[in-house]
């Protein structure tokens, strides 16, 4: 298979993390026999730096020319505590998303067994557990009208959602559920806002065509804590923008550690490809970011856009055996970890890659 | 001490548990010689039910001349998957707290020793967790302009926050924080929404008027993962009314069950004091719902509403006491709890009332 792959390794750790996932794609096509092309493209602080534009166009056409996108993450503590600050990079991660209508944002919610003890949770309620949510990625109240009024003394922020925007989601959300577990659980706020109204309308009118799945409705409120509770009972999620937003990054703890997933934005045309976590300025430079969100997420993009499924399944079984032979990272290391096998963030690359 | 309390039991299981926060309160006036008088108002689906209204204005002026209202819970199972339903027992709750000002939602997630073990998440984790949620409860996307355009294929909810919406709510965390840990977390979302921006503004500007807090910012998606992964960071927070929706039950799992939180709501007047747990339909009329979240709402209503803090800590040392002598109700029982030691709701209140 000819592709080319754009990586995007963005700020901080991304660029740390991103590395090792392209030795992962590079190792990959050899093994499988691929021809993949790279290309690389700047975005967030360090495009701000280089060019005043968290997304410069260029790099936007270079994503349009893309059959895939590897993406790290982008941020920096400077905009973070300046609510004010007119240029951000956060405003390049929200206009590739709207730019390229990457409206479906997929995050597996999958715990390996390994790291069953790394988790807040207890490992009984865990163990198991294996949740794939659908986040919508292009509404809700990220992007409809935001101002001031009064004066500046009066913010507002418009939510809004339209029929076909639910429905293209929840599609992808029921197509999923069919592969996996038959279970949909679509989370909104109907009891308090008209665009959840909407959302459970569409999801309800959506159902009768995939009478093989069991769909569910939960509050949002109410499924932040289930998903703590018992996070099994849980198979497909679907919801929107910001719910998504706050629902995953909780569920991030049941698979122990943010340094373990992956996620994809996908849409009508390319897709990206990038770890949950962020730009981790804290540990930026020492060596010791954990690569493998970034390596799932390499195996995502496999699978997803490529439709390479036992080349994915290669990668993801690397990382179980480097798991099982106990080579951890910092972040998921715990008391019972030698301190010879605590990596930094090449070494256990190696690892990885070793076993391909 | 001579006051008025209202009693509006609601719906489901909010009539079962007010009834025994009742008897407490009675108890309380007795043995520390108060002069309680009491009345009752529908509210919720037996509202809708016996006057058409969720929430009557008969019940609303019940209310204004209160001292103080203990409230149990509404809701009905017939709407919840009837996002079409132009009565509903929800917006007499909202009506409720917009119409009498309540601005201020107090939740506190303090865990009891004894139910150390009854979390998901690992005791070692939880174990000296004590956090003071102030959710905002009367702006947002709760109760700015929404609806539907484009034949009804599109709908909008628009959230809205004034400077002083935010000061006002943001005073009280700053204050509650003096009486506590002296740490205050501000969770928003100021990298996407204008009013989080406004939100961030308001607590920078007011920070240094307590030079006594240590204040943070956090992001909501961030927030919702830290609360799990390690709850004794948290003291004092203070956020929006969504968010604050969606933080505060997820944070029920830090105190094992819903069925041990209270909450207050309180603004210029009145207050509302009520269990976090919803009118749990599923249980009605079985005698099994546990009612300590309600006594607990009425220690509230004691230390907040009338300043009689002495008379609160007799409640929380009652129902202490009862759980180190061993006595649960199902749903905090575990497998080492003996049969005859899970009570029903009158029994276990009986127990509260014994140590009183
Ligand atoms: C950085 C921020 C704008 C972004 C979001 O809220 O979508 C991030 O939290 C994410 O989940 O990708
Ligand atoms: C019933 C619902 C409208 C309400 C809310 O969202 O405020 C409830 O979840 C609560 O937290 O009191």
């Amino acid at each position: 298979m000819k592709k080319n792959i754009l990586i995007v390794p963005g700020d901080g750790i991304g660029q740390e993390v991103t590395e090792v996932g392209k030795k992962v794609l590079i190792k990959i096509a050899e093994k499988f026999g691929h021809e993949f092309t790279y290309d690389e493209a700047l975005m967030g602080h360090v495009a701000i730096e280089a060019t005043g534009n968290p997304l410069p166009d260029e790099t936007l056409e270079k994503m349009r020319a893309s059959d895939a996108i590897l993406f790290g993450a982008v941020g920096h503590p400077k905009y973070d505590n300046d609510p004010t600050a007119k240029v951000r990079p956060e405003q390049g991660l929200l206009k590739m998303r709207k730019e390229l209508g990457l409206y479906a944002n997929l995050r597996p919610i999958k715990l390996f067994d390994e790291l069953l003890g790394a988790s807040s949770i207890k490992p009984e309620i865990l163990k198991g557990s294996d949740i794939l949510f659908f986040r919508e990625l292009t509404g809700d109240i990220y992007f409809g009208e935001k101002g001031r009024k009064n004066d500046g003394d009066t913010a507002y922020d418009i939510a809004e959602y339209s029929r076909y925007e639910v429905e293209r989601i929840a599609r992808k959300a029921f197509e999923a559920a069919r592969t996996r577990g038959k279970k949909l659980c679509s989370v909104d706020k109907a009891n308090v806002l008209e665009t959840s109204r909407l959302w459970r309308e569409v999801v309800q009118a959506l159902a009768p065509e995939y009478p093989d799945i069991t769909v569910e409705h939960q509050f949002v409120d109410s499924a932040a804590m289930m998903l703590i509770k018992d996070p099994r009972r849980f198979d497909v999620v679907v919801t929107a923008n910001l719910f998504g937003d706050i629902l995953t990054d909780e569920a991030s703890q049941i698979a122990g550690s943010m340094g373990m997933l992956a996620s994809a934005s996908v849409g009508d045309s390319t897709g990206v490809y990038e770890p949950i976590h962020g730009s981790g300025h804290d540990i930026t430079g020492m060596g010791v970011a954990n690569p493998m969100a970034s390596v799932l997420s390499a195996a995502l993009l496999l699978d997803i856009s490529f439709g390479l499924k036992a080349e994915s399944d290669a990668i993801i079984s690397a990382i179980d055996q480097v798991l099982k032979a106990g080579f951890r990272t910092r972040d998921i290391a715990d008391s019972t970890t030698a301190p010879e096998f605590i990596l930094g963030t090449d070494a256990i690359g190696e690892e990885i890659l070793k076993r391909i």
